[in-house]
């Protein structure tokens, strides 16, 4: 998607080759009408897969899904990293590895929300090695769910996750990163 | 706001006197033509007071900022529970303890996203004890933000919080409980 592409090198920040900061416009600070236009892309990209329920984890993933879902017209369920004191007990459970801040998750949603009549879209703001994504799929698989398939913000194309998930089902990415160091970003095309 | 209460009392779930659960709607499964809803309401009773940015805290907070903002055309800021090793050093940070959780957090936002010519309605979807809500208060402080607003979507008014709250700056709650137990729930009016 060329007007990300194009924000991207912009406004991310290349910290090495392995972070994009995106956070002036994703995932910290969030420029919603920005966001309103990669929630239409993917509208168009999955508008045919009869879309029940759009899936994300918390916290960056429910800015994008929430916007994506007023075009979808269905509700949002975000995974929950921790298992507070009010969730309830009746729930699905799986574990998810952080790339970002090195540590495992346990993530969870409630069986009331996921069930076997829902075709999930996931959405998340980037994909590096996929363990969100996996453990995403888990839940739904845990659930019956059908996952209809993953509409990714960045993705790292050279970490694998990609290659990964795209074994299991359907992998959309508006802007896919080849390569990238201080001199520059390149994208897959 | 009678849609909202109307809401809590068909779909929300009390457990004893303090945790009203509204995860079918809000904060875990989310609504979002509902939100929008919000997010109007939210718009007409700030919308003299010349918002440059909504102001949040993850992650259930994030939802209906996002929503709020697109009815603003502000972006969105949420401010994070802890340091992740790629939003930098330079950095405003304050502590809030989580009743929901049962523990304190270092919550931070970077530096570059808020500063003193910012006019910032801060929004959550609860005020229990006024926590989250004095800590992004802080946040502001430190930026030499104006806070123009704390914009809710459930008060607990029993719980002292929105007393505080209302010390420092105008607070409005689209739905203001008085009283709850398993018998039913009183809206402030």
């Amino acid at each position: 998607m060329e007007l990300l592409e194009e924000r991207i090198k912009k406004d991310g920040v290349i910290l090495g080759k392995d972070v994009l900061k995106v956070d002036s416009f994703i995932n910290h600070q969030i420029d919603v009408p920005f966001l309103c236009e990669l929630g239409k892309e993917f509208k168009r990209l999955f508008e045919k897969e009869g879309v029940t329920k759009i899936l994300t984890i918390e916290a960056s993933g429910i800015a994008v899904a929430c916007i994506a879902a007023q075009y979808f017209g269905v509700p949002v369920l975000f995974a929950k990293k921790s298992k507070s004191n009010n969730i309830g007990n009746d729930l699905y459970s799986t574990q998810v590895a952080s790339f970002t801040h090195g540590n495992v998750n346990n993530v969870v949603v409630s069986k009331k929300y996921l069930n076997e009549n829902d075709r999930v879209l996931i959405i998340d703001d980037f994909l590096a090695r996929g363990n969100a994504l996996m453990g995403l799929i888990d839940l739904c698989d845990q659930a019956k769910a059908e996952v209809v398939g993953c509409g990714i913000v960045v993705e790292k194309a050279y970490q694998g996750g990609g290659e990964a998930v795209r074994k299991r089902c359907r992998v959309e990415s508006l802007a896919r990163i080849a390569h990238m160091d201080e001199k520059g970003i390149e994208f897959v095309h």
